[in-house]
């Protein structure tokens, strides 16, 4: 039998994260992309008119710890270079959704027929960068063992507010003996562009959470042993939160856990 | 008047630790160390016979955290040319305590007549320096406000056997609200060499601290605000402790507060 050289020879010049998006792009693959293409950055998506996306780089900015930009396109260009040779924010995510004046109207997987010149794409780092070096230092992640979303919550953080954007900070919780609690501050300290170190540890009522075992969405690995303490993260889900009360007249971003996957890998965003 | 301007230019070469050694060298300067020298490492001292150095250096290796080893003498060296190019260790401590078989039985002001050719000169980190970046990045320290010690508590935390040297972890504890616990783990990360990051924060009881209002030999600031966390540190008094109990006929180590002021910048063991 022979063998398809052309291929193959294709197929193992492909990185992961390429071989990936490129199933995403044939829509081969719908589905939320935790645990594909090990290593590479994985980013959340919001997609504004100009008209307000001028506004939403100053509000990230002015909160880079839930909100930390990697990339903003061109006005008009669904490209996004910084982050892969031949990303296309049209097709290159798994599911999307499309809100209108602030409410959900529609999950789609692909938004070649939503895209229109005044649009501007901002993708911003996720957690999912950080609990991959957590992980690699041998740093146990409750939520993953279980194969459970992380527990997020509303704060009574305020966010920098910037023009039409604002909000209170949303948080993700994960729970560590000391010992891990500290290293984990020393690791994601060196991730600024997913995160960063943690926003709080210990009394949840501090920052306005009065029952750790109601978390956002009603989802999420909430319990915390005796010996452990909750650590708290800041979340991407605050700009989310912060669009939707802004009330924009079209934002799409991706759906929930399907991300979209870059050629960037997580160590190169380690800052020491 | 005329000047002189040849002990004027010896003055102005020389650098506030140079200038603080000489002024304990003649004796001028007795007292504590706190505050002498600002920017400038201080070091515990540690001075053993060579048939107990051995292990003891082995017991430094294997305990960084409350051991970090500045700088071993060579055998019946007084010098330690590593921390400064003039340190007579005999003469520039403003205070030693002298131990005989485990047992404290003078304290001196130099320790000439007391010199032989078998002894090793240990010098070790100090918190000083790495409470001074905590400070210098505007991180309030409430026993230094307070104008009182730091305290220290024994630890169940077992200390890694070298020979005849072993015991329990000393810590000292600092109260931090959430935000500044997160950064003063990022601060003091970067000084391996002056005992480093910490190693436990939240409950006292985790390890085996029953009762933060009774510290070791009952000083220190010990009140934590219900926004506060209590935060330890790996203690300097380890080393001295574990000397103690394994009773060497010979021991002479500084007097508590009362430091070895060297010629290393604080800046300079910051390890990025």
């Amino acid at each position: 039998m022979p063998l398809d050289r052309s291929s193959n020879r294709a197929a193992r010049s492909m990185s992961p994260a390429q071989a990936e998006r490129g199933r995403i792009r044939a829509r081969e693959h719908k589905e939320h992309t935790a645990g594909l293409a090990d290593g590479f950055v994985q980013a959340n998506i919001c997609i504004l008119p100009k008209a307000w996306a001028d506004e939403f780089l100053l509000y990230c900015q002015r909160n880079p710890k839930p909100c930390p930009l990697l990339s903003a396109s061109d006005l008009g260009d669904p490209m996004l270079p910084e982050l892969g040779s031949d990303i296309d924010i049209r097709t290159d995510v798994p599911a999307y959704c499309v809100f209108r004046d602030g409410v959900l109207v529609e999950e789609v997987d692909e938004i070649t027929h939503l895209w229109r010149d005044d649009l501007v794409t901002f993708a911003l780092g996720c957690s999912f960068s950080f609990e991959s070096a957590l992980l690699e230092a041998g740093i146990p992640l409750k939520h993953i063992d279980r194969g459970q979303s992380v527990s997020m919550y509303v704060t009574n953080v305020e966010t920098a507010r910037a023009g039409r954007f604002n909000g209170k900070l949303v948080v993700s919780m994960r729970p560590f003996n000391a010992a891990n609690a500290i290293r984990a501050v020393q690791i994601t300290s060196r991730f600024p562009r997913v995160h960063g170190a943690p926003v709080h540890l210990g009394d949840p009522s501090l920052i306005g959470i009065e029952d750790l075992g109601k978390p956002y969405l009603g989802i999420g690995t909430t319990d915390v042993a005796d010996d452990e303490l909750p650590v708290f993260w800041a979340c991407g889900v605050t700009p989310h939160s912060a669009i939707q009360a802004a009330r924009p007249p079209l934002c799409i971003t991706h759906k929930p856990g399907h991300m979209l996957i870059t050629d960037l890998l997580n160590t190169t965003l380690a800052s020491f």
